[in-house]
């Protein structure tokens, strides 16, 4: 059996490139551009929680690097390095050489470099700590915060939500899909997009960015808090990506739920996973958030404004009020 | 049950003070002092491994930040900041009060700010990713890295050895021991003193340094590695510390092992867990280096010397090679 510096060694160490320092002394050496700050962030993902015992390591590779370049994305970013910090239940060769594969591959999309982290034996878990750096200008940082939304801004979401939590319900068992929407929206719970240029393209546009992982509804309600600020959401147009399915998906495929309009708005507004940006821009810069999004050919929609009344309102297309019952995804609330 | 996001709020969450955001948005930011690069490191502790599943939580959250502060020690490094994140099995106040109270206690010692992390539910895991910023000067780095030794260089270690693995010994029920010497060396398993100042005062004055936590032969193995060299280590004089036990202890004391000299050699030479400096000099600044140890009241003790002949030597009192089979202890080796 390979010891865990021959494991670290074999597939987690490479030549370093922007690090002073990567693997391989007791820390590793990182400088950000001058003019700069580092944004860091930092993710735990655990079997049972974040992904099934029986995920495809490959996947699982993406995946755990993708959520932490999301956080970088709704800071606006450019992602530099990463530490990996992994335990694992045994010394499994086939295994690390996908999840590498995995997380490798995403990391070099994205010219993201391993630069550290530790090894040990233990229940499987992956801790990963991103670094990107963005620009300070007059003394001022040029990241999107959470804070900064404007009553009058409005609020616009990327790509598509609810698609990672039709696919868990799917594999839960708890519905059943046609193939070809069961295989579109897992890549979309296994394989998420970390909406890294869009971030980039709306620093000096957007108001205040959030990424969502615990559902529309819960991460707003993060920066309505940090922003002092309360919202309207349509909700017809956040959940026009998700309700597309609804075509293609007769009753006779999804079994054990109450199968309604109210599904569709539970998997966009709290379904959870999406890693896509939730962002605010004032309505003088529409055509710039265009501009920004047709740039990186990423869609984004207008879901919503910021409001300075306090409090969260969900709207249908009629613009009747909808019960907000769309609790957020909460790591501790069984 | 709260949730987690209240719980990070009670327990995790304080005034930013150095960094520019800390924790509550999507990336924490930091920006080193200019001319300054970061130095970073990640640790991973994982119950049945790390630490007994009954271990007091004050002391788990000392010593999950001591070991990564270690880290930015044997760099020479100043400590700036940190992340966390926690997988918990449950929801348990006390638990995180003094889990938190002990982290913050040692954080706070060393002017050491949480910028962020996350909260999940799964089996016990700590994963610290830690800051700290080194000079650079005329392009070239000043922190103290592994590869740096030298043929011909003094080799020290600071403070003790030993201590740590004697008392998880005892904790095991391997042997037993005298009250007064449990306490002092559970104290050491327990609640390590990273080695930041002397880390600091070393900087120009040692040319290669590393934190002694898989034990001092195999640690010592590392850095002959990435400087090309081979070493001679006089045993008596790094179980120094450690055999002053031996005074104390009678044979009565000790059960199950075969107790002679190589027990002491054992704890001392591969117990692990130390969480000291194991750094080489010119012998031209012998006198250098025990002012820097003075200076900050860390005994250092010189313990051999490094070579340009690969391979490592163990010599007794006698000048006898001792047979090495001190194996370093490795995470993945049963």
């Amino acid at each position: 059996m390979a010891g865990e510096f021959d494991l670290i060694k074999r597939y987690f160490t490479r030549p370093s490139r922007r690090a002073a320092l990567g693997v391989g002394d007791d820390c590793a050496l990182l400088q950000p551009t001058p003019g700069h700050q580092l944004a860091i962030s930092s993710d735990m993902l655990v079997q049972g929680r974040h992904f099934f015992a029986d995920v495809n390591p490959r996947t699982l590779g993406h995946k755990a690097l993708a959520v932490n370049l999301s956080d970088l994305a709704a800071c606006g970013a450019q992602p530099l390095a990463f530490t990996l910090a992994l335990a694992l239940p045994e010394v499994n060769e086939p295994w690390l050489a996908a999840f590498s594969e995995g997380l490798f591959t995403l990391a070099d999309a994205h010219a993201c470099e391993l630069i550290g982290g530790d090894t040990t034996r233990g229940p499987l878990n992956i801790c990963i700590t991103v670094f990107g750096e963005v620009p300070v200008a007059h003394g001022h940082t040029q990241a999107l915060l959470r804070s900064g939304a404007c009553a009058g801004d409005d609020l616009y979401v990327s790509g598509s939500i609810g698609d990672a939590r039709l696919a868990l319900d799917a594999l839960l068992g708890r519905i059943t899909l046609p193939d070809d929407v069961l295989l579109a929206t897992r890549a979309r719970l296994e394989t998420p997009t970390p909406r890294v240029a869009l971030g980039l393209a709306l620093r000096g546009i957007a108001s205040a960015a959030i990424d969502i992982s615990d559902g529309l509804l819960g991460d707003l309600g993060h920066m309505l808090e940090l922003s002092h600020l309360g919202a309207t959401v349509w909700a017809d147009d956040a959940i026009q990506s998700i309700a597309a399915y609804a075509n293609s998906i007769s009753a006779r495929d999804v079994f054990d739920i109450n199968f309604s309009m109210s599904y569709w708005y539970h998997l966009a507004l709290a379904g959870g996973d999406d890693y896509e940006l939730l962002f605010t821009a004032s309505p003088a810069q529409r055509s710039a958030v265009a501009a920004a999004a047709a740039g990186c050919q990423t869609p984004v929609r207008r879901i919503g404004q910021m409001e300075a009344t306090p409090g969260l309102r969900v709207l249908d297309a009629q613009g009747q009020p909808l019960p907000h019952t769309f609790a957020s995804f909460d790591h501790f609330a069984d």
